[in-house]
């Protein structure tokens, strides 16, 4: 095989067969076709896009390439459960335990990442002990006997799709509905579950700002789970604001704890319950999603959803006392209320703009090297079709430092205010299944 | 300026500044960017295309990426000549003498290159100690003294096209009309003419094998042409079949010299009358192009023509014998005919194989290093529209091995007969011109 026959096949809109991708994500990986040709393929491919086999084929060889999870020794479904990232989305840490008080055996591989907070192993460090550093053995063993474990990226996951997208971010050749999916996905076939929920996030905030894109790429990654043989939905979920109240490390576990207890945010408690109910429905502890719901609505009543948070912490190495004295948590030396300078109903929250105000507070890395503070980050006072008087608190900066000036500025300028009461707001706006076979 | 955005400016549809444009590819011949950015950045110009002014843009970056030859010190307009490509195509070396005989000075920048046979300047050297290696001062020097002159080309000519087209040969990225009249045109710039005859060809054996895709191409030159204020027109001439009867190197020049004499085939005279008359009329020698078809069809007839090929090859070091003696040329060993085995009139030569067969002789290189033999070759006893019985000589091959069965076979397979009379054949399809402005 040549890969400029590759290049030229897909360039003229036809389908690669499993042998040419397989062969050319091989190749690749190996270091022996040059970046320059698979550029050229990968904006053929924006182009032309990938057709629904081709995208299993791709999403396979990238999951093969490198060292694969095997959860088989873990009785049980195992669900896993993907976000395309958001501000303030803490609903992993509050789903862990959830569902495992549900009776469903959750093995999750997370990572830290770039972003206006760390990844989901940056916050669970924000519990004094906690580590995600662990054996896969111990790993497997963790889940198998407490029913629930988070450990970091280990070893060498999808390194055809670490190089690919090393290479689409410098080439123009990120925003192909293919490739985004098929790189998602990929990395969750690694991770060895049975079965994925998604959780789409659609607006401002989000990768993908309108409601079209995000139900083509939900679709496009149902798509295929299906092809390969994960059982795979999605719920396309709202980014027109950050969810729940906090945006943070510690400040996150916080909001996600409250929810467990039963009292935390509506939104990020709905949310938990959506897709939770379809993690437990998917893995077969229910007989619909509806009853799902209920028994994940029972354990946070019942107090088993806290609980199952003190054991997985324990398990970890950390304090489970924090469960009931957020003081154990880092604290942040100042905290700074942020006022309404104008008058009217919120309508509008520019979600990116307080994702930075979070990350210029510290909460997050923009590159690699970057430290991330812990302690700081923010808390929403108002949201989307709250009143506001001038003098109100927007919102609440927990900083390190005394001098935020820039970051109150940014704060008020991502409200924005208008005379009418808005339509109310959205939480859940499809969920996606896949075609009927 | 970052090679990111502009990638994604192109993949997105929008134009690319005159800076934009400048920039990357001067970055690029500094090697400050990686291929693997370029060959996205020519993928979404295939997709996306270029306008004009782009085009024309890129034409001058790349012209001015390296040495460009002045021939300000020749007085008189200075006309080039390039032909896209064919089987049997002499027509450089009898338009050389034969406009330079009209009194247009004639100072021609060649190459060797891959293919059929040699360039003009292997053909060239099959003359007894021809030589175009001259330095440009002694270039400039005859084309001022005798009128004309042929230098291989020297120095460091084009550098952005050279490494630009390297990259594409291998990204699939050849086939964009922008890329490859930029190509095409930039060299034609550097090498310094007042004006440009183009003649594109058309047909089985042509780089573009369809009417439109040569109009395409022809007028994407033109328009480069007009916009950089060079002078340029172009004829999209035949190549269903190959031109005249001889393809091969020493065997070329023979034919070019008969051309010269008044009794060379008709096509190429007629192509060579037609190109010569536009390059006259350029040249500002001729008040029409009829006058100027006029001027050549006399300098044939009155020997002057052939008089300026005589001091065109005295003047380079050849032997001016080889016009009155064809025995002086490199002679091949065998003369072996290759019979019709089918009876009917030619309809079809699949000029690709013709110019194989030839290539197989030894005419041409497949890679740099191959030893071109300037004696072997080929010479056309039939073609399109011929009358043939079984046993009528389609082609004698000029070889220098005994064994040829299997280029027999190709030249047979390359004949297609019919038993009706074939329409007539078209040599010249059409003339473009630029735009009036």
């Amino acid at each position: 095989m040549r890969m400029v026959d590759i290049i030229e096949k897909k360039r003229d809109g036809l389908s690669l067969t499993k042998e040419e991708i397989r062969w050319f994500i091989g190749e690749y990986t190996a270091n022996r076709i040059p970046d320059y040709q698979v550029s050229a393929l990968a904006m053929a491919i924006y182009f032309q896009d990938m057709d629904q086999l081709e995208r299993a084929e791709l999403t396979l060889a990238m999951a093969e390439s490198g060292d694969q999870i095997d959860l088989t020794s873990i009785n049980g479904i195992k669900v896993d459960k993907h976000s395309t990232g958001g501000v303030g989305d803490k609903t992993t840490i509050a789903l862990v335990p959830l569902v495992a008080a549900a009776g469903v055996p959750v093995a999750k591989m997370s990572g830290r990442g770039l972003g206006h907070t760390g990844g989901t192993i940056d916050k669970l460090e924000a519990i004094p002990g906690f580590s995600c550093d662990m054996e896969t053995t111990d790993f497997l063993h963790q889940v198998q006997s407490k029913g629930l474990a988070v450990a970091g990226q280990t070893g060498n996951l999808t390194p055809a799709d670490k190089q690919l997208y090393g290479l689409r971010d410098v080439t123009g050749t990120v925003n192909s509905m293919a490739l985004i999916a098929s790189s998602i996905m990929s990395k969750k076939i690694a991770s060895g579950s049975d079965a994925i929920v998604l959780d789409v996030k659609t607006g401002s905030g989000a990768f993908m700002k309108t409601l079209d894109d995000s139900t083509g790429l939900a679709k496009a990654m149902v798509d295929i789970g299906a092809n390969v043989g994960r059982k795979t939905m999605a719920v396309i979920s709202d980014m027109n604001q950050p969810l729940g109240e906090g945006v943070g490390n510690a400040i996150e576990i916080q909001e996600a704890i409250d929810v467990l207890k039963g009292n935390g945010p509506e939104d990020v408690l709905e949310l938990c319950l959506v897709l939770g109910s379809h993690m437990v429905y998917l893995a077969e502890k229910a007989s619909s999603v509806e009853e799902a719901r209920k028994q994940l609505e029972e354990v946070i009543e019942n107090g088993k959803a806290v609980e199952m948070m003190k054991v997985f912490i324990e398990s970890q190495g950390g304090n489970p006392a924090v469960i009931d004295d957020e003081t154990l948590f880092p604290q942040a030396r100042y905290q700074i209320d942020v006022p309404a300078v104008e008058a009217g109903y919120v309508y509008e929250i520019a979600t990116d703009k307080i994702g930075v105000a979070a990350m210029q507070l510290g909460a997050g890395r923009a590159t690699k090297e970057d430290q991330i503070d812990l302690a700081v980050g923010l808390k929403l006072k108002k949201k989307i079709g709250d009143r506001v008087d001038v003098g109100d608190i927007l919102v609440t900066l927990y900083a390190n430092r005394e001098e935020v000036e820039d970051i109150k500025d940014l704060v008020q300028k991502s409200y924005h205010m208008q005379e009418g009461e808005p339509a109310p707001t959205t939480l859940i706006y499809k969920e996606i299944y896949p075609k009927k076979a």
